[in-house]
């Protein structure tokens, strides 16, 4: 363990210096970063090499699967493919081509003659991302980072630990060949060395946890490194007396059923009265598409066939095809309950009433808020942010789904030529604060 | 405990609603009670209150420190004066006229046809607030707060206590005759009223401390809820070769002597060959402004007179007159000691060479990098930022410096037509992120 700790310092320690030359570096120059990796990955040797990787690790989960000890749906996330990766190389050349973040002035104020203030973006400095075996992560967080001049510790799900290896290895050597140090990015080979990383908090800034909520919240209690990632998706879809029913029976059965196991899924359908035509519409459209409802006993006065919900399953992300279903009392008791139960993720209304809908857009406090849209639109790439290294719940510094954004802070730089602060004051000298426009 | 427990969930659940009626008030409104409460300040009657109160806080306070219990610059802190509530008034007003951060579209993005995303500005929610004995930071907490919306829960240091309350008072009552509900700023009342604060993770957005390192750091381990405070500042001012000795002389005085326990004053100096002079100067000039000084073993073969400093002076915040003071090789050994031992707040170079400045300014990791200025600039005053919350040593959300961007956050809001998110992807509907301009 100390030997993993000193090793992991290490690699920590390194990893900031080869970040700092690629923040000192132009932005055109991290433009050309990502677009050699880009290149590297659509060569045929590399290709080669990552597949070759990836069909040990798969072939690993199909046995694993036949002996009942991983889920087909985690196979099938493993696999990567020709087309993954064209569309890996795709989403590489858009994130090389966003403006550059670093560097950028984004105030500037004389304090006083000849001592200008400026606030000028900078990287956050090393990122410890920890995530589930998802290989084509990979390429996606390293080019997040590179791409904003920070460094990264990798550690993904030891299932894809072959492919992670092999595309680690890729980046590695195309950084060197582009002239900067590979060890910018690095990956951690087990749990004992995520428990290092989480102990440096003077040399990692910021921990990306993705996974269960369970997870995320094991690793925030674990550190002092602040940690972005949802502890959990709790979203609500609230059918207004307006809803016209087609609508709620469509948005509910996306918002369920396109992809259960996601965090922009919805765990509960609140609905009130008036909304009875939308909400048989939607529990219709629900039960054909294989969902198990639960109802309150409002609800299942009216629908006996809804299974009984207990108080628990207000506050349970499911994550499957299960659904609790509530009557309340109208937009006030909507609110109460998200309020009291959501987790602040993404929360919907289906209504026709523009009143009612700008009044839910206004109250509810949620990373999301939509009107008349399915929960599952709450995505970096739907957003049309390029890519995301998560949806973060908290509410500081990121908000929602988080792209470049989220890993720039920003530094004040002072320039004097000798000014002392005890010359300012009442009775000396004043301050002049005049702020210079910024392009 | 439990009693206690419950009583601050209710009063955090109360700012919470009670702030939400502040945050969809409109900005104009918000002015108003920024404006109301200065008014209210510069009434005759409200400064007998206020003084009267803090009248009985000075004169324990006095007696204490007779008693050896309490320190002169404590009870000095805790003094209210008619010029003090006057600057108070002022910067209130100030407060008012800047511009309403609440309800801002910061980004507009139709993502198809009638599916239009809009990022909004928006506030935290319920502050927790726990500062020193000085009453005045009340009002201006209290200010920064209700200006961008927020809910705010204080508690200060016990020896202000009566100063508090009355000053409490006083916001609320202007909160209800603005027509808002008085409980969007409440008082807690004692340590055990804190301790519930920090376990309100649903209830309470941010917590601000404010006070010593242990404290902070304190907080921090304590509270699951993200927190705003400075776990220490230790700052250092370098001497370059090049460094003009009575610049570097009377920069080094103001940094560590015009407020010794600030946190933006200086610890160590750090001298290189060829800054001799320099650093007699400021030796000199510290030495008669009753520093006490303690040099590495290379400082003190030239300077025998001071005395020598242990490994634990480089890692020692003394927040009073003494500096400790050490020979660097050169740049690269100044960044190295400043990376090793820097509390990320805020570093300068005293230096002619402008390449050496540029060098440093780019390569120090901290929340303020200086040339040629003294580091107890770092303050959200001076650098024109009106009031500020506190200084923050993190990376993430503020850094340096937190007025009220830093009480900011967003929220996503998404309107369409029904549409859903499977009617999108390869071979379906493309999304077309058109961002439109927002002014």
């Amino acid at each position: 363990m100390t030997e993993t700790s000193d090793h992991v310092r290490t690699l920590a320690r390194a990893a900031k210096a080869a970040g700092a030359r690629i923040a000192q570096a132009s932005g055109p120059d991290r433009r050309s970063i990502l677009l050699a990796i880009a290149d590297d990955l659509g060569r045929a040797d590399a290709r080669a090499q990552i597949l070759a990787a990836n069909a040990e690790d798969v072939e690993e989960g199909e046995a694993r699967c036949r002996e009942g000890t991983l889920a087909r749906a985690l196979v099938d996330r493993l696999v990567l493919t020709e087309q993954k990766l064209d569309g890996l190389c795709d989403g590489l050349g858009q994130l090389a081509d966003q403006a550059d973040l670093v560097g950028q002035v984004e105030l500037e104020r004389e304090l006083d003659d000849g001592l200008v203030l400026r606030r000028v973006s900078c990287p956050l400095g090393v990122l410890g991302v920890v995530f589930e075996a998802r290989p084509d992560a990979v390429p996606q967080i390293a080019g997040l980072a590179l791409r904003t001049g920070n460094a990264v510790l990798l550690k993904g799900g030891h299932e894809a630990r072959r492919s992670n290896a092999a595309l680690v290895e890729r980046l590695r050597e195309t950084l060197r060949v582009q002239g900067f140090d590979p060890g910018a990015v690095a990956l951690l080979e087990d749990r004992a060395a995520v428990d290092a990383l989480l102990g440096l908090d003077r040399e990692v800034d910021l921990i990306i946890a993705r996974g269960s909520g369970a997870f995320v919240r094991h690793v925030q209690s674990r550190t002092a490194i602040p940690v972005l990632g949802h502890a959990e998706g709790l979203c609500h879809l609230y059918l207004h007396h307006s809803a016209s029913p087609p609508m709620a029976a469509r948005i509910a059965v996306d918002a369920k059923c396109s992809y259960p196991a996601a965090c922009n899924a919805i765990e509960t359908l609140l609905w009130e009265p008036g909304a009875e035509p939308a909400l048989v519409a939607a529990l219709e459209a629900l039960r054909r598409a294989g969902v198990e409802l639960r109802g309150c006993e409002a609800t299942r006065a009216a629908h006996p066939e809804l299974a009984p919900a207990s108080p628990d399953d207000w506050s349970t992300e499911y994550g499957a095809l299960v659904l609790s279903v509530r009557r309340v009392d109208h937009l006030d008791g909507a609110l109460a309950h998200i309020e009291r139960y959501g987790s602040r993720h993404t929360e919907a209304i289906v209504a026709d009433d523009e009143m009612a809908a700008s009044a839910f857009l206004a109250a509810v406090d949620a990373g999301g808020v939509f009107h008349n849209a399915s929960t599952r639109f709450a995505d970096g790439y739907r957003y049309g942010l390029g890519a995301e290294v998560g949806i973060s719940t908290g509410k500081l510094h990121a908000r929602g789904p988080v792209g470049v954004d989220g890993l720039i802070t920003h530094r004040w730089l002072l320039r004097g030529q000798g000014q002392v602060a005890s010359d300012y004051g009442p009775g000396k000298r004043a301050f002049r604060h005049r702020t210079r426009p910024v392009d």
